[in-house]
């Protein structure tokens, strides 16, 4: 039984490879119609935790759409905690994202959890996401590789910098150029939040990788009153876009009402970052 | 939309129904041929962390045999956290383990990583494993519980002692009954141990669930010294079972080579749990 | 022996009394010369370490002073995790903190680790620290209490948003209101900064207390490059002020030069935290 | 002013020196009558949180020597996260153990929080305890090298092996080479238990230092029904020792009830640990 590829590979020593800066200098921007990701824009994705109904989609996507959102982000297939949970509409879901779209104009942003959903999600999204649980499901990693569409990819919830950027180069290595980073909070001892938002991750990624990395506050926070100040934070730390939760009516939210923003709160939040962004990026470059 | 059963399912209080003593006040004990786990035995599996040649296996298991364990462990399929890592000898590597029981009677424990794997390592596994990464593949946990074989589900890195029953809970809720826990080291600031392996997990688990639960010592430690003491602090402290790694030949090991015991250490290793676990049985029952 | 009193105590239902918004609902608001904390300014304190030499820290001080600083922190007596390390000037550098304020008019933040220490201290220092490994030294906190100088309160390593509260109610409770918060990072398994900044901790503090809190980029980051992102996302969250350490030869410090600022990327850090802090100041109001 | 003395000691590259292997081969014992810790001996100590009433001590102090206990522990100083929170009996406290000592023989191990306290505390206990949120009270730990008792080190929530290490450093350094070191638990996410109990800085310690070490299963699980597990544990994995929390009226302890065992319970554990103790000694050996 010939191991000769196999002593190879493990004598690469470089943890990781073309997601590096020493391979790609420049940082990597993902284009989209209307914003770039990576390229100096603040990308902003909001919507609900989940698809629930074409109605409450729709009620929402115009809300963030109007605030100056990018992107509409919104569950089908819902990785959740107890099999007895909401575990999304699925391939409905998908059906109402195709309508978001058609009627708002705004990019889809939704995750897949396997393959078989993986396949599906890819003929919808704009972006494909791989949830914090599944940051090392290598398997499904490889096969976002061979998606035609960009990953939006969250840091699992005890990750190291190294290993979110080695979950990048899975992807990239089967092809796919095009990853979008997302740090979402590590679980620590401290219990005023759901999960700690580590923002160094921020400048850290940036030091060593090309990639573009944007920050959810919503599910870092897990509780509303703390998503606005959180998000004024990952702007002012330098990230390239932001995932927030919105929801047209969150207590009657099926999963995450209680960090879910009401719409004029996101206005609210659209309205302060988007100065804070400018001066960023103006003061920091 | 009928959203109805959604609306159900989150009425739902109780975070875990079938895996809870409430549900099922007996321990459950899984039955193989010569040993039982859960049921008063201490059952000890081990072997190399991946399958490298039928040799290094033949070896390995002959050794760990002739101490006493009752289960072959060894992985065709490795997630590894880089993608140019060794990532196992798949098939081949399964076929490796079917020449391992045939030869030696081990019986045979080893890891599935996705669908497809699951559907090969179920014919020839007596356990399939699923790996710490994939506690909350909830599309894997599914699949498992529609497997005809019992399953060992490892906790994750930063999982709760709730995540990792309703993990459980995704297996049994699809009917398969026959479900081992194992505790193999939590992830904290401490770096004197590659995780920390945390034992109060095995008492917790035992007061609210009847499923058993064993403890990897090997990959909480993440060096060999460490392995034999805590081998004997999981039997005091009542685990039903260990996870061990041995190697033939740690030094030339593809993966995990600096926590693999060598054959005459895991042999002590057995001497010694062995009489603990008799001591440890007879004065806490 | 009567415990009547003592059981009162422990009947007391609320972890903290007097530092609650319950008890005072407007924000608590520190004044000295030319900057207050907690009134909306963003007070800057900067400084090296330690105070090394008279010439050391007169250099650095006017640099920070010249870029905008208000106050000029800098260690006389050091917690050190080595008897062997550099303990510190003490009383020498006192005096030399004393001539500091008296060269530049820059305000004093030093820190006092025992009840000997506080005793000189409090008698050069605007503001007396107590530093994150003394945030439960109870003994200290008393006498901190009872000092006539308001004082700095750093959170531990591994404290609680709720234990950082009781610390601080440990100097109210003993007649000192003039109390300043300062999140400096906790200890995670993240391992690309020293410690883990949580910005949360600065609205939740916000949310149940009406003492002002900093933040302390350079502690947490422990890498010179990450503190002015750090700085900038501490702005955005919306902390009453900053602690940076700025070095005016951080590669000959005698302790914490890795993350030492030279004087130069402080002005740059002062000109973009400014910019931000009035922004801030103008769309979160 | 010369910075030479400072200089030479930063230039020390070695982490601790005193407490190392390198410095002192074998173990370390410190003896007392009738037991000796850190020389093969299983030391016990235990008692109530804090010293609540001559009657309490008493009665709870029988109830542990009959069982076989060596030390009787209990707080006359208890560093308590509120102000509000019983602050121990202080020196009435202290006056209760000497009279348990008098009355039951048994050796006394108390906590001393400050200088002031451990002027007394050492006049009275045959061990004297600093916490482990005194861990790094350097000051403390100086005076405590100064004294003529043997010191009891406990663990901080968030210290590394080396840090707890270092800790020990600045006690021996001042001259007190009787040191016992004790683990406690540390802080991480898991919620099952208020600390998670840390077993492999068993072994981990003893690798790298001579000094003794025991394990506090009390105050790592929070509550009764994991002490007994752990405790069976801590001898597995080698421990030289046991602190542990009895009470003879939990219900009515005036701190850390749910953790305190009751007498018949203690007794329990008494039987199992001294069997085990005895076996593993036999077998490691």
């Amino acid at each position: 039984m010939a191991l000769d590829g196999v002593k190879e590979a493990i004598r690469v020593s470089k943890p990781y490879k073309m997601v590096s800066r020493d391979f790609k200098e420049e940082d990597t921007a993902v284009e989209f119609e209307g914003v770039t990701i990576g390229g100096g824009d603040l990308a902003v994705m909001a919507g609900p935790c989940a698809v629930e109904s074409l109605e409450q989609c729709l009620e929402t996507a115009r809300a963030v759409k109007a605030a100056g959102a990018h992107f509409f982000r919104g569950g089908a297939y819902k990785p959740r905690t107890s099999p007895y949970s909401f575990q999304g509409l699925e391939e409905k879901g998908l059906e109402i994202l195709n309508a978001v779209r058609e009627e708002t104009g705004l990019l889809i942003v939704t995750e897949a959890i396997d393959h078989e959903s993986l396949a599906l999600v890819e003929q919808v999204a704009d972006i494909v996401q791989i949830g914090a649980r599944n940051m090392q499901n290598f398997s499904l990693l490889k096969r976002a590789g061979r998606s035609p569409k960009p990953i939006l990819l969250k840091r699992g919830m005890s990750a190291t910098i190294e290993e979110l950027l080695m979950a990048a180069e899975y992807i990239t290595s089967e092809g796919n150029q095009r990853i979008i980073l997302c740090e979402r909070g590590v679980r620590t001892f401290a219990d005023h939040s759901r999960n700690t938002l580590d923002l160094s991750a921020v400048p850290a990624v940036q030091a060593v990788s090309h990639l573009p990395i944007i920050v959810d506050p919503s599910h870092a926070a897990g509780r509303r009153e703390q998503v606005l100040p959180l998000a004024r934070a990952a702007v002012g730390v330098g990230a390239d876009g932001l995932m927030v939760e919105v929801h047209c009516d969150p207590t009657s939210a099926l999963s995450d009402g209680p960090q879910s923003l009401y719409p004029a709160q996101f206005e609210q939040l659209m309205c302060e970052v988007t100065k804070l962004a400018a001066l960023v990026s103006k003061v920091s470059s």
